[in-house]
This record gives structure tokens, C-alpha cells and sequence, in this order.
């Protein structure tokens, strides 16, 4: 198509509210509109990109034997209630009445409209193994969007759900979706996506993976190890730490005046940070009963390894002055019993603790926490740290880097068939719950992943599998006859040959301004046709990651960019790489 | 792909609560599931059907220089206040607010997202005209959900969205998208649909056509002329009466005992109902202010024509104690000044109507309107009536048809340009509100009138366009050997050439039990593999639509369907009537 014709309009400012430089660009670039907070419209360019990474996206869904449906977005709240995340669920569900008062929601995510859909079907076990899909859109009231299309609160995904006979079915088909994972990102541009250990959080399910994109533009951390290859994300990282215990001495109660950091308070008891125990107190959502984290004082709480262990949603405690709690001298020894308790794994081991006496102004010295509490259970809750032990070789060799998740896949278990009494049966005329797994990718997201990987300071560098078009030509001088008539003639030869153009041949445009159009549009191959490269007979060829410069004869010129079109197709769908579980 | 994979379970008996074919046989086979009121999930079948749909009015409406583009399900209502809709669309508009109190709405049609799209790209006449679309879901809180996916409340539609800056340009590309829709109806197999006047509701504005399968069970009622061809929507249908005059007799006060009938007042007085004026009375929904409607006795009130008239919702009065009306005796002579009143076209031209004389128990006889009244502004507002006369040519050749619309174009003009100040400068620096067309099409209506239009008692009669598959191969007793492998072989060739097939290879079903299954997925070729015609070295090749059976050599089978398959394709192709508007 012609650039002139091309709904969207593109500027040189960047926009002022933009964290991320692809957030920037795809402004900039008239790919999407702001509609509302995040929420956002696509620009022809935008929904050219999002439209193929569905059609790659359905490719290897088919390939793995998926089978596409559609899912309302609004579904009563009976279905909700029957899995019980109608009320489980916090604000994140939006949750209205139609005209007769019934209440409905907006699908956030589609376990249960998967299992109403397919609960008859799969009420024998030759039907299994199977698994469905959909692309359709998903409303989440993220509290805080943010960073364009990375984190918005509408957004179209692929959300697919498997249901199996046994647990080594889901296993073995769980990794066939790993490794078709894998190869989404890899022909959509991104091979370096890395899958890691994930935490199932509201999913509820038992083995879980997400796939990250290690860019500092993430908002999630993800450890690394250097020396076995071991990938976490930071929620599911399990922390190892060890101490070399010591001689436990008396328990001392002392005077700490003003010391109500763990940092003062080791400073003026002259220990080391190693040796301390440091409180963190939340509340639980529900009662905003208290509940005290410990961890040895060099480390932090993980709040999601937290939550988890208390089974329900907490936020950082408020200390109230009638709370049973001695804010700044909060410790495990002497604590009241109304407050629940959780000792992190990095005070195990150590033999005399600095830690709070539960009284104003004082803090225990060499407090032996299995002497003074006689037994405990110590649980992992703290966030690993960079140079920490890797749970997997045992070297202290991990790292922490920020990643944006592209994709996730779970294991659910009968956590959604035996909440919604979706049963088969078997060979043998028992009934059992199937097992399921669920497999998710944001479209709008990957988008914009893409374009954070792929970019430079002037636009998109967009991989040519989803550019929203292959090849782009520029006419500079569309008045000078010679030239439009070449640019005119590849126009149509390419385009004959199938190839995808936006043909820039505006009258009264600068050369400068069609590039920098050019480099915000991000197509992969560009052509130049000029009055100058005219009289040599030539076209000036060249790619937008600049791997490629040439002028190329007028005559050969279609041919010569069709089989760099072609290379570059080839290129990417050799990046699919399969790393195992 | 084999059938005894595909998700979705057939069975035998009509469901009780289908008032239409299409939605009992497309429960029946297999194609969706009832989620809620006016809500259903599509199972692969249907999502095939579907996708095929959307692919052939993508093609179509890039065709007319169309560019896709997605807006958001969830809006900002000040978007919606911005155009005034936030407050005039009833409880059709689905309203709730978000974690932070802020008003959303769910979008039941795209105008305002549009225009805030666009409203800065098309700031210059150069950018003029362009036409954008969408395939997306929708919400519309209907009253009365009913038939299957003929009146759901979730839905996919495609819209679009044409921008112009002259009447002529409009006029121009809505007779394009005029085409493009008639295209569109002929490729998915119904090209028997029909164009009509349409009144142009809630869009608000000028000229408007619905796309009319003309079907029992439609929902909407569409006057043809057999003389010369003019098609209107009952509601935009005009009501041309020519009434014979008479002589004007002197205006008499009646006693009409128990008469609160026309019928009965007519008998009683003994007059024709074609002398008689008849009052409807309605309320307006906003302040229950009361409407009456006079019409001529034989004549029924047109609800839209009237609420159009009014300008605002209406309903069906409720006559109270206290109103300044007396039921069964309204006429509009004598009537209070409270009440709005409309006398239709039909009442002119009549010297001497029997009418209500406002008071209980009494009718007027020899009441002439305008001698009575002062002077009368009569308005059309009744429905026209079988054997009517045609407001186009003025035969008396009327007929009414039900009619299910499967899609429907509006020239807007510049009502949401200007209440939503999308501006434009013009060549000669003035600045203008552009005019807008916009255009939808429900794909999930349009696929179960596909289906309703083109069934019989065992399933749809898929037109090969946008059939789940191309060829249906049934093999009865796979474990026959020979058999079996000639199937096999079969699939393979065809799949390999490109072929959608769908495979039955399920052992231990009867081949009546195939049948019935292959009637319900409604493949439009169907091949039959058996050990009795593999004795004669022949395959069953049959049509949905009977019009093909017969046996074929099996080494010519697959060059055999292909070429069948092709011939059908093209048929459908062919089936583009352009009309003129």
C-alpha cells in the first residue's frame, strides 16, 4: 500500500510519559492510540504486526494438536463461583449486573469457560487427550499498567487448556507445548527468550514455566545460574543459604536506645548483619490479622513465597498502637501468640541471633532460636541475592536480571475439574477428574516485546516474520518521471511476486523525512529509488538492522530483494530452538 | 483431521428450547455451547465456520481500500459522553466502574473509538477519504436474547469506518461498501440476500441499508414491490393511502355503550373500519408524559416511524386513574392539550371519521379533521399492509416478508465529528467536520443464517466457502483392511494437495451412525469408503445438497474431488450480484 493512505499519523517528540523506549516508538511510529488507562487502540501498523503473530501463534498451536474456540469475555459469575475464584479473586475480576440484576464477569483468563465448554465431551476417557485454544480478548483492572502495551489492563491472548488422563499424559504434552513455545519466539523474532521456573500464583497449579524476555525494560527479576544454566524467576527461586552455626552463648536481654533498624542495632551491638534477625510484618487482607516474616538481616522477604505459605492475600502491616506488636523490636522469642509466625531457612544454623525482645527499646543478644522456642520450622521465604548459592549445582554462582514475561504455561492438576466436577470414565468404569494445563500468550505484549529487543534510538528494527510489511520502497523526487516510473514498476513487481510493500512516493517530502518515517515504520528491507542512484542505473538496497547496503541494478533489483526476503524468512524459522524443561 | 479427535459432541434429539433450526442443529452438532443468556462459546467446528467468514470479509473490505485496525472492548465512558450516548442509550449499554471508581462501558459499536482514533491523523483534507475496520467482540445488554446466535448479547462483528469531506465522496464508497457487502453475502453462499431501506435508529443518521435474508425466521418484517422491485425494512417502509374523500356531513355526539373497540364501535355505528381513526397511546420513557397516535382503523401503528417522530424512547402507555385521558373513548377532537398527539396519513382525505369523542361512552360520527381541528400536519407513521401501494412506482403490489439482516451500512454524516470535534482544514484553510459511513456485519448471525438459510432435517448444508471442511471422508469398517488403507490413502492425497478433510475412522460405528454425523457437520462433499465398494474398486462421492452421487474409481478419486471441489469454489465466486442502490 501507499504510505500516503496509511491511517496513523508519526512524530519526532517522544512522548513525555514513557518508562520504555518500545512504549515510545510505537507512539512515535503511529502504531496505537491512547484510549484510556491501559487501554489502547492499534493503528493499521500495529494490528498488521499483532494479526501475523496470531497466524504464527495458530500455526504451532495446530502443530501441537490444538484445536481453536472462542470463550465469551463476559461469562455469568455462576461459572466463577463453581472454581470458587469468584470470591478468591480480589479487585483485579471486574465484576457488573446486566439489566436483570444478574451478575456477570469480564474473563480475565479462561479456565472455567474452558471447562463449562468441554465437560460433556469429556465425560469418556477415549476423548482425552486433547487441547483447546482461543485468541480472544481479556480484561484485567491491573492497578498499576503501565509501560504501553507491556502492562495494560485490556489485551488480546492466546489461552490454551489441555486436559489429560494422567499425569504422565500432561508431561509429556506439557513439554510439547514448552518446546512450541520456544518456537513462537524464536519465528517471531526473539529466540533469546528464556523459559524459568515460575511461581502458579492464582492459577493454583503445581509445575510452572514462564518465558522471559531478559530486558532491563522487565518487571520481573529473574535468577540466573552462571555455572548450571538453573532459570527462576525470583518468586519461585528457591534461596540457599548456609551458616556455620558458632558456640550458642546465654541469652542476654539489652538496652539498644534508638536502634529500630536491624542495621542500627548491629552497628551499636557491634555484630555482624550475618548474625541478626530481622522482622517484616504484614496483614492479612481478609481480617488484617498480623503476620511477622523473619529473615536473617542481609536478606529480604518474598512476598509471593509468603503469601503462598499463608494461603491468602497479605499487604504490609500498618502497626496500630494497639496492635500486639513493639514496632523496631520485633523478634521471634516472646512474641504474642496472636500474630503468626514464619522463620526464613537463612536463620537456621546460627547459634547466637541479634534480634528484637519484643519490648521498647530492647533487643536480645545470642538468642538460640531452637534453645528459646524449643522447635522450628523453618520455611524458604526471602528473596534469593546476586552471587547466591544456586539451588540446583550448589555453586554461588547466581545472578538476577530483569525480564519481561512473554508467555507462561502451568500445570493445573484437577484443581479446576474437581472445583467444576468435570469427570470422565475410564477403561475401567472408575470416574476420575482430568488432569489440565494451561498455556497463555499476550499478542500485544509480544508485540511490544519484540520491538524493546528489537530497536534503535530512531524506531522499531521489526524481525521481518511479523514486520507489518517486508519490503519498503522510497521514491525520493516522486516528480522526476524517471525515477517514479522505476519506483513504480518494483512497486508492482514485488507486490506481483506476493511480497508485502508500503510504498512511500509522497510529493514534496524530503529524503530526511521519508527515512525517518522509514526507521519508525521498521520494515526489514528498504529500497531506495532517486533520480541520483536513477542515473546509475541503480536502486539502493538496504536493511533496516544495516547488515545490508547495496546498489543493486534496476533490472535485478526485484529478484535481488526476493531472495533477501526469502534468506531472512529462512533465518528465523531455523531460530527455533528446544531447550528442555 | 480425524473426527474422533474434534472437541465437541453430537447428538440426536432437538433441543426443547429452539424456536429456529439453525440453533437446534448447530447445539446438535457440535458447533457451540450456552454459556448465559445471549452468551455462547464456539467448539471448533463453529470457530472453522467462522474464521472463514472473517477471512472473506477481510478480503472483501481490503478490497475497498479498507485498513484494520482494533479498538477496545472496555471504554471510558467520557468517550461515550462525548458524543452523547453515554445518556441516551438505554440499558442496552453496558456501565460499571473500576478499582478506582472510574466509569466504564463495554462497547456495543465503535463510532466514538473511531473518531478518537483518527481524530488526529485526519486533520487535513490530504488524508481524506479513508475507510477503517475492526473484527472484534461486542456487549449489548439485550432485553430478549433469543434463536441460537441469531440475537446474542457477546458477539463478533466486523465495522467499519469511512471518513469523507464531501456528500459525494460518501455517496461514492458507500455504493463500494455497498457492493463489497452483496460480495460478501455471495461468497459465504447466500447471495439471495437483499438490500432494503432501513430506518436508521440509534446511529442517527441519514441513509441506511440493512442486508435482508429473506426467512421465516427473521425477526424483522421487509416490504417488497413484485412491480418494481422497491425493498424497505417495515420501519422505513413508506405508507402511501389514498383515501376517496366523501362529503363532509354535520359532526354528531354518539352514545356507543361498551364500544372500546374500533371493531365494535364501527359494528355498533355501522360504518367501515376505513372511516374510523383509531387512538394508540404511548409514554415517554423519560417522564411518562403521554403520546396518542391516530391512525385509520385497518392501519397498525409503526413504533419506530412514531419514536422517530418524538425524537426520544416511547413505550405503550399505561391509561392511570388520573390521566387526562379516558381509555377506549381517545379521539383527537376534544383531546387535553396534555397529551402529544399524531395523526398518520392515513386519516387524510376522509370527510367524516368515526372517532373517540373523549368522554366515556361516547364516539364522534361525521368528524372531519380539518374542519374540526384548525388545520392538521399529518405524518406517516403507521405500517404499510400487505397488497399496499409501493411508495416507488404506486402500484398496489406490496408484499411482506420476515427477513433476518446480516449486516447493515449508515451514512452518519458528521453527527459524531461534530459532537466529538473531529476537524479537518480544507485546500482553502477553511476548517470542516468530515462526513462518516460506517458498516457491520455480525459474523456469528451471519453464520447461523448461513446455516438457517440452508439445511435440511439433518444438518447444515455448509457452502463450501466457509464449510469447517472441504471433504468428509467416512470410512465404514476401518478394520477391514483394504478398506482402511484406501482411506488412508485418500486423506493423505487430499490433505497433501491442500484439502480441508475431516476423517471418520472411528471403529466400531455403524455407518448409519456416520452419516448422521457427517449430515451434521454438513461437509459439502462427502466420500465413502466401504469393503462392498472397495470390492468394485470404487469410493461413494456424494454432495451435502444430493445434487452429485457417484461411484469413482479409486485411482481417480482424488483428482476427482479436487476438480469437484474447485467447481463448487468457483460457482460461489461467481455468485456476486451487484444491485444498484
Amino acid at each position: 500500500m501507499k504510505l500516503k493512505n496509511l491511517v496513523g499519523q508519526r512524530f519526532k517528540e517522544r512522548p513525555a510519559d514513557c518508562i520504555i523506549d518500545s512504549h515510545a516508538l510505537m507512539l512515535r511510529g503511529g502504531y496505537m492510540k491512547y484510549v484510556g488507562s491501559g487501554i489502547y487502540s492499534e493503528f493499521p501498523a500495529l494490528r498488521r504486526v499483532t494479526a501475523k503473530i496470531e497466524a504464527i501463534i495458530r500455526a504451532e498451536m495446530d502443530a501441537i494438536d490444538g484445536q481453536e474456540v472462542l470463550f465469551p469475555v463476559v461469562m455469568p459469575a455462576e461459572l466463577w463461583q463453581e472454581s470458587g475464584r469468584y470470591d478468591s479473586i480480589a479487585r483485579e475480576l471486574v465484576r457488573f449486573q446486566d439489566r436483570s440484576r444478574s451478575k456477570l464477569v469480564l474473563g480475565m483468563t479462561h479456565e472455567e469457560a474452558a471447562v463449562q465448554l468441554v465437560r460433556e465431551y469429556g465425560q469418556s476417557y477415549q476423548q482425552y487427550p486433547f487441547m483447546i485454544y482461543q485468541i480472544q480478548r481479556k480484561f484485567r483492572d491491573e492497578a498499576r499498567p503501565r509501560a504501553g502495551m507491556i502492562r495494560v489492563r485490556e489485551f488480546t491472548m492466546k489461552d490454551a487448556y489441555s486436559f489429560h488422563t494422567s499425569q504422565a499424559d500432561l508431561d509429556q504434552y506439557y513439554q510439547r507445548c514448552y518446546d512450541a513455545y520456544h518456537r513462537i519466539f524464536g519465528r517471531v523474532g526473539i529466540p533469546e527468550v528464556v523459559a524459568v521456573a515460575a511461581d502458579a500464583g492464582m492459577m493454583g497449579g503445581d509445575l510452572s514455566h514462564e518465558y522471559m524476555l531478559l530486558n532491563d525494560a522487565g518487571e520481573d527479576s529473574i535468577v540466573l545460574c552462571a555455572a548450571c544454566g538453573y532459570r527462576a524467576n525470583m518468586e519461585a527461586a528457591a534461596n540457599i543459604v548456609e551458616n556455620d552455626g558458632g558456640e550458642a552463648e546465654p541469652l542476654e536481654c539489652v538496652e539498644t536506645p534508638d536502634c529500630t533498624t536491624i542495621d542500627a542495632v548491629c552497628r551499636f551491638l557491634q555484630r555482624d548483619i550475618c548474625v541478626s534477625c530481622k522482622a517484616v510484618v504484614y496483614q492479612k487482607n481478609a481480617d488484617d490479622a498480623y503476620v511477622a516474616a523473619f529473615v536473617r538481616g542481609d536478606y529480604e522477604v518474598n512476598e509471593t513465597k509468603l503469601r503462598n505459605l499463608v494461603g491468602e492475600e497479605i499487604h504490609p502491616a500498618e502497626i496500630t498502637a494497639d496492635a500486639p506488636l513493639t514496632a523496631g523490636y520485633i523478634g521471634p522469642y516472646g512474641l504474642s501468640k496472636q500474630v503468626e509466625c514464619y522463620c526464613d531457612l537463612s536463620l537456621k544454623g546460627i547459634a547466637g541471633l541479634v534480634a528484637g525482645a519484643n519490648k521498647e527499646g530492647f533487643h536480645y543478644r545470642n538468642l538460640n532460636l531452637e534453645r528459646e522456642l524449643g522447635s522450628v520450622s523453618y520455611v524458604d521465604l526471602a528473596k534469593v541475592k546476586e552471587g547466591g548459592v544456586c539451588p540446583c549445582c550448589k555453586k554461588p554462582a547466581l545472578t538476577i536480571r530483569r525480564g519481561i514475561e512473554v508467555g507462561n504455561i502451568f500445570q493445573l492438576g484437577t484443581k479446576y475439574s474437581s472445583s467444576m466436577h468435570m469427570q470422565y470414565t475410564d477403561k475401567d468404569g472408575t470416574i476420575h477428574n482430568p488432569l489440565m494445563g494451561c498455556y497463555g500468550i499476550g499478542i500485544g505484549r509480544l508485540a511490544a516485546s519484540v520491538c524493546e529487543a528489537k530497536h534503535d534510538e530512531n524506531g522499531p528494527i521489526w524481525p521481518i516474520s511479523i514486520a507489518p510489511w517486508e519490503v519498503h520502497i522510497c521514491c525520493i523526487r516522486p516528480d522526476d518521471a524517471a525515477a517514479k516510473k522505476t519506483a513504480d514498476a518494483l512497486y508492482e513487481a514485488l507486490t506481483a511476486r506476493g511480497v508485502e510493500v508500503i510504498y512511500d512516493d509522497r510529493e514534496g517530502v524530503r529524503g530526511g523525512q521519508m527515512f525517518a518515517d522509514a526507521d519508525l515504520l521498521g520494515v526489514p528491507i528498504r529500497a531506495v529509488v532517486s533520480p541520483r542512484n536513477q542515473k546509475d542505473n541503480k536502486i539502493e538496497v538496504a536493511t533496516r538492522d544495516k547488515s545490508v547496503r547495496e546498489a543493486v541494478e534496476i533490472s535485478e533489483c526485484c529478484d535481488y530483494i526476493c531472495r533477501l526476503r526469502d534468506k531472512m524468512h529462512k533465518t528465523l524459522l531455523s531460530h527455533a530452538p528446544v531447550l528442555p524443561v
